[in-house]
């Protein structure tokens, strides 16, 4: 049985990979809502950010109908890996991608991939064969519908990979709000936990300040 | 029986009214989720901006739990006229919002209010009663439940209200993408109506250009 | 078309009638949770007390499976009057109820049955055949189900009465947040809009006092 | 696997520890409707009560957005430790809070935390980690939509954490309605599993006695 | 507006029309599950026989994919007329039918027909044409989803036809348990409105008889 | 009241106009499932062409994002006029379009439009104005949630549009199983109403022959 | 991990328990409607019969607010013994009760109980304990709400308790459609199957035969 | 726990086995929508011959009331095997089934079978318990309801059958989109993943060509 004390993430151990998250293959998503996917993407890329996560990106045929990675995704990114595959479907049978995972050093991966059932889980399974501590990150992946989106939790807890939402994987680096990420986290969730951001505000303007 | 031919919005005949988007009151929302609530009140909002519609916000209650209007709606604004209400709940029975809205000359008026059953119905109907031609953009209104927005969208109805979406509105105003402010709608299309984002994206990287 | 800023309620023309709020006929009600729908029965209640109301219960059959009215219910009004039906249905039909009705002498109607789509749906349907002008809440009335309601909300439309919710009610009767029943209609708001509740509990604590 | 009939709750072998439920962050909660939620939180304390069990309460940053712990909860607690954590977002990285909860001698911890993926888990999963024997309360915790919830709970499974609801919590304490806390247990029932509590009263009436 | 007061049904002025139950053609229906519409069905054909209401049944292509009229259906109206339509979908373009309706000298239809939207639906709509009060039973009639439920209970609506269910009808014509019909219309709640069903078993037993 | 026997469609009073159905802008239904609504756009079009309805296309801006109208729709009509609309969003805006459906000499229009609250709604409330009976297939036009749906169909509602399916389309056009176009009417029914296609098939196979 | 070919249910290794189906209890099931509910358990039982399988009946406090067991249940089993329990929540711990269980001889176990997280649960799990072969008919249970049956679920798994439906039961005791009991299980479907109860009446309309 | 990588089907190491695919039977699905659950079938049954899979087929009682083989399913695979058991439930327990897979030399199979609970659950568990590596397609298969699907992929998860989609097995299959599979697989999503085919659509278009 795992154990959450010896596994938790941290800043130091962990690196971000950001998978398929295309113009064209983001029109599959429809267990989320629009708006609430996109938010939910840009908020883990942006925890990825304040915590200086080592993060990679990739994508597929985006020549093709699967489309250019979302601009403000990768506008956040100006320097990280961008590993363009030229047909692979998961992300793992690409060796630039596995290669820059390996040049990371870190040995816990948060990945997103759209979607959820295919270019989450395939690379995010092979990583746990490897040995990787993987967290697949459910709500910045995004499936058909809720029913694939079961399956494929199931499936990817059956293979040791662990499902969270950018929330679980945002506090379990937060840790404590002492520590120096604070502000950082505390924007991101100021943008996209939204009901968390109008407390944040509404808790201000009682202080006589501004958010 | 309404005709729509004859009712038509236009820009040069409508006025905008958004109020009570305020950060405590919008805690009260649970029809839409957050992201999308917040995604389909800025649309509005720049909506109203492309078009150059004359704009007025109004609130509640600002120092107390009602709590201060949302910043990013605030800040497209600036200019606005800001009826902040010492305490009368429908926004109609405060002379001051009533000759704001006097003041535009405009005969057909955009409401949106959280709640949808309360902000939005009251001043939407008394409006409606004055012989004001009123649009409830429900979707940038919010309620606690679906039950209620169904309730309440019977009851604007049988006064007269027409209920809509921003996106309605958006397209209603646009009226045919040779005007001039296509650009700017198509703007808030890409921000807010996020699967024809995604469409206008891919379309751009097909031509080997950015969106 | 109704005209609304000539029909809103206010304390001085309007009468509550709670119908069938009881233990075992409330077992048939699946469109509210079992909290939700108690929440918003004692809601109701209590917006009628802040404001005065005039108010009637009736019940049937208590001694059958009916049951009696629900405790937490019957003792907030001791001195109502609480007609007990012998047979009938509507309690329209019932001229104890009507007489009680009359007796009040408003014209405008805030009624809840259990359920909305009988003991709600015929006594509103006859008032309103009478001339009074009635308000069917109905999220303190309860159906079978969504879709039951629905119907049921379309056939009282059909027939001028208004479907509202408590909140809807007790908004529409405060009006302005500065006139004397604002203490309790804010104190029905902390126990029963709880979101909104917490909102005032969350500012009072901000502002170093209790809430 | 385990073994039910060993592992059983009692009185004497479990502590209650409630975590979170404060005013600010409880906003977040959009799994259960607010009444409900509510309900589950206060029914969970008293099931506490009735059987004696050592309770911590816990709260984050009440000064801040996150609000003091909801009033009606901690009148329920005036003499239980009460661990304000100046800044560790799970209770189990407080030693306060994990020294209170050695005090109690028990090693079998009923928890519940808003929200369930963060404030529950992290720290049920390390209590787990610790040899605890760990029942999540899940409807007593609350997330941010049921996917979050369904997530949650698997993770929670794969840590060795009992999820369960405060009603399996109660029937479990009891266990036979001949033992002394049955008068206590019921009243709980009656005042939040309100179909049940509207069978006792049915039925109390019917035998021409109050509930 | 109608008047509910003088458009109440009785068991003198209504009769009761059955369409197209059949085997095949009910496999369609999905906005209410199988044993909850079965039991809805035979419901309301209770009720008509409860009340003594001249009944018509219809079928159409029995011997093809449409089936035989089900059943239990039939086998409780050993008497009715039968009208097996040639080919005519709309029951009221069938001469037979219509004479039929004719026959029973009733001004006041209460229809159901599978599906809502073309069995009902149509025929609904050609009696009120002709000057009928038509009542369409939706929970009786099925159709292929909510939205195309609520799609025609709009058209029906708009054509004067009532929607109702069949406990709306048994309680419009049995409006007082006085009545002599009250043993009978007990006897379909105890059967078909399982939850009220329970009541009375639980009801008689605490009174120490049976149900 | 409109009187649904003077009303009903006939194949030699109505006209299909089928607007937007293209690959981009599909992408924003997701009110159906997207093969659901696929099977419904196609049956749409099928009924057309077993009635031999006059029929119409039109597109906006396919060059665009707006994509192509599908190969399977337009391959079902290489004859029809489709209207490639400069810029309007609203079909009756374009004067090719409203003389394409003049030529047709009917006065009754079945529309649908992708999506349902503007690319249908807007020219079939210009139609309505203009005096034509219009039926808005609405299964078969799509828009983004339920919500707007719902509030699509009762703006449609209010203004003197039928809201209907393709299902109800076919039924009222086939009026009699024993007119001649019946084959080809099953023969949608096989294809795109599956539950009905199977009873076909299994009644085929029970009989000896293939369906 | 368990070995279905070797596990598999026959008609001489396992008995049925039937908890806790009390027309109070049964009250608090949400999960399935009424009917389908009602429908579920009744096919169980009929299952159980057809099969010959040893049944044991239990409840707990007739005579209070749990009512007696549903009078169309217990007709089904005039000599099957009745554990009434005075006072133990889980039958389990009714030496009674597992005295009659021990007594069938049987070491496979089919049990239901309203509701699934109480009453089948803990009986369930401690039967497993002892080493039964334990199969819980969720459908045939009912709970408060889908969430707490998922929670019940994973908590019966992760205590070797497999999950079933009343027709999974029924098939895997089948089997085979030639052994002797086909024609009862096929009653049993023709009675609660009920969309398959229609594929049996229209197959033999079609064959020139009754159902 | 499994690994993935060494796990991973291949179009050299898998069989498909479609079971049950039948007009009537079919009936009972209700966890998908009609088409969709058409489509899903097709695909899956497309996916097979891009690939070559060895594809055996199979039935129960056609002649009765589980109806033929859907006739579009059927005429994709001429020559397969079409085992047409005489009475047993579980394919697995006739021989010329498992003789025929045994034949194919595969040991991994792709299963689907109408109902995921039933037909597809009891072989592909005696399968597993046989040795085989067994991939549930769910949402090929189908259930009466959601719960039903959602038991069913727990009780298949713990005897070791995996619970896959029919997407994820096409894209398992592909792995590389520069294998020489890709034309075939492209065509399946073209024609069944349809927001895909609709991005291939307007980007063929985009290069100004067609599809």
């Amino acid at each position: 049985m795992p154990n959450y004390t010896q596994d938790r993430l941290s800043a130091i151990d962990a690196a971000l990979l950001l998978i398929d998250h295309q113009a064209g293959i983001m029109q599959l998503v429809h267990d989320y809502g629009p708006a609430e996917f996109r938010s939910n993407v840009l908020a883990l890329a942006k925890v990825g950010l304040a915590f200086g996560l080592p993060t990679i990106l990739s994508s597929s045929y985006e020549t093709g109908p699967n489309g250019p990675i979302i601009p403000e995704l990768l506008a956040l990114f100006p320097d990280a890996p961008v590993i363009r595959r030229p047909g692979q479907i998961s992300a793992w049978d690409n060796s630039d991608f596995v290669d820059a995972v390996k040049a990371t050093g870190r040995r816990k991966l948060i990945m997103a991939g759209v979607t959820t059932d295919v270019c989450l889980a395939f690379p995010a399974m092979q990583a746990a064969a490897e040995g990787y501590q993987v967290y697949g990150v459910i709500d910045a992946s995004g499936a058909h519908d809720f029913a694939t989106q079961s399956m494929a939790v199931q499936r990817l807890v059956a293979h040791g990979v662990t499902p969270v939402t950018w929330l679980m994987v945002a506090a379990e680096l937060q840790r404590d709000w002492r520590e120096p990420t604070a502000e950082a986290t505390a924007r991101v969730f100021h943008e996209h936990l939204l009901n968390y951001g109008m407390l944040i505000d509404g808790h201000a303007a009682s202080q006589g300040g501004a958010a």
